[in-house]
């Protein structure tokens, strides 16, 4: 397949396009970080490809919404798309030196048919809605930094039981790269940045913002004192008379094992999974142990 | 962990110390092969680290007991272990240039939860025995690659079935290694070299080596149009007659796919696994369409 040289920025469709332009690179001894996404871009991503350059001389964004990470009765199909306008984002922003968008095909050819499963950190929170959600997101992962060998890849704190599994993913089978975690983006109400926050209705958005405001809550409560199941009964009733339909999760967690907690020893972080419509919502936020 | 030079063969013990050495070489231009073993080396291991010698100018040679493909009934335990009589095995053939034998510990750390699973050609013969085998191949072999990051790796056809799931795992999750098959050494007799021949009593020895000879009679039965269920029901019946305690299976399997098959119209193999007293031994031998 040919380099798509059509876009503002310089489109891989295939690993040995990609290839050719990251181990070039890397011959010239430049430091190259990726930035993997599923498209439809908003500032949140964009801060992450600016956290990627702080990191690296040459940024590459993967562009792909990876089918095996949705269950059949998920948003696959109307996930939104657009490569066109992503990449002008992306150019926009003037350092992305490559977008590889790779075709289905490419990523899952006939008679693909491995599997890699991160136990421990992925169990529970989003796995209990979502049980082949992490396995999908471990082997794209996995594969993508094999394509594209980069030296650092950059993921989201918004995505934080994600960002847990990738660690441990990489940790566990001595993958080669650095991973860096970056801050969430939010909204001036504190509503974190997603793609799906365009499925909202308006009556929604004004009810999304206030799930940032409880987990803020729930982490000050915990944070003074207060028992981490007693402050998340709290918060899940709090959520529900705000108007959110549902509350998939709401816990404390241990910040690195993800273990449940009980007191607050180490640093913890407090998770959530909220239903508006048919929107879900996730997010979190981190709870600090008082210093005295 | 500092480098150990006590032996004749520089030995690395942690992924830090095998890097050192491997990046050294790969950013002087070098190709390097690797050779990933258990140990206990006899003849058919050193012909695999010749055939890493013609395809690269640096070879390392692994040494791991894996114990994650062991079942706990499995010969964990027993498997033979003399560090030290193997490099002095790899040190005579003049041409390896690093041993990389990891502890456990540096293998699989404290809070290690991510395993790999190849379907399709994982599935059935070996696996029946030994479901939790290829997962624990796959896994072990995967994190040898990313700790080497090798050229080219080298894999014998003694582990017909082994030798696929590499090559397929290698393929769907894009790992940049060439991997190269190895011909099985086999003694006098035909039995297919193996650090569990070591188990066998004499008189076992004695009936051990006509497991070649039956799957070459079962391969030419095919191959003389023969069907494979039938020819393979003759070789069960000579194996059990010859003294052979059991068979755990005994197929004839497309030589790509390993479906089975009921015609031969593509390359097939012979596949088989017996027992003799304790000991297990598997063979197999290639079946090719007759050119008319």
């Amino acid at each position: 397949m040919p380099l798509d040289t059509s876009f503002p920025i310089p489109v891989a469709r295939s690993v040995a396009d990609l290839r050719k332009i990251v181990f070039g690179w890397r011959r010239a001894g430049e430091r190259v970080a990726l930035v993997p996404t599923m498209g439809a871009l908003h500032a949140g991503h964009l801060s992450l490809s600016e956290a990627a350059r702080a990191q690296a001389n040459r940024v590459v964004v993967s562009i792909f919404v990876n089918p095996t990470q949705f269950a059949p009765n998920e948003d696959f199909e109307r996930y939104p798309r657009n490569l066109g306008s992503d990449i002008e984002k992306l150019a926009r922003q003037g350092f992305v030196g490559l977008v590889y968008a790779p075709t289905a095909a490419e990523m899952y050819p006939n008679g693909f048919s491995t599997a890699i499963r991160v136990a421990g950190v992925s169990e529970g929170l989003e796995s209990a809605a979502r049980p082949h959600f992490f396995g999908g997101v471990a082997t794209v992962v996995a594969k993508l930094f094999m394509q594209a060998q980069p030296d650092v890849a950059i993921f989201g704190e918004k995505d934080y039981q994600q960002l847990l599994v990738i660690r441990r993913l990489v940790r566990d089978l001595d993958i080669p790269v650095e991973i860096v975690a970056a801050p969430t983006l939010r909204e001036h109400d504190g509503l974190a940045m997603s793609s799906r926050n365009a499925y909202l209705t308006a009556p929604e958005r004004k009810i999304a913002g206030f799930l940032n405001t409880v987990l803020g809550e729930v982490a000050a409560a915990v944070a003074g004192g207060k028992s981490p199941s007693e402050a998340c009964n709290t918060g899940r009733a709090r959520l529900l008379k705000l108007g959110f339909a549902a509350v998939d999760y709401l816990e404390v967690r241990d910040a690195d094992s993800l273990d449940p907690i009980e007191m607050l020893n180490e640093p913890a972080r407090v998770l959530a999974a909220v239903r508006l419509g048919g929107t879900r919502l996730i997010d979190n936020a981190p709870v600090l142990p008082k210093a005295d």
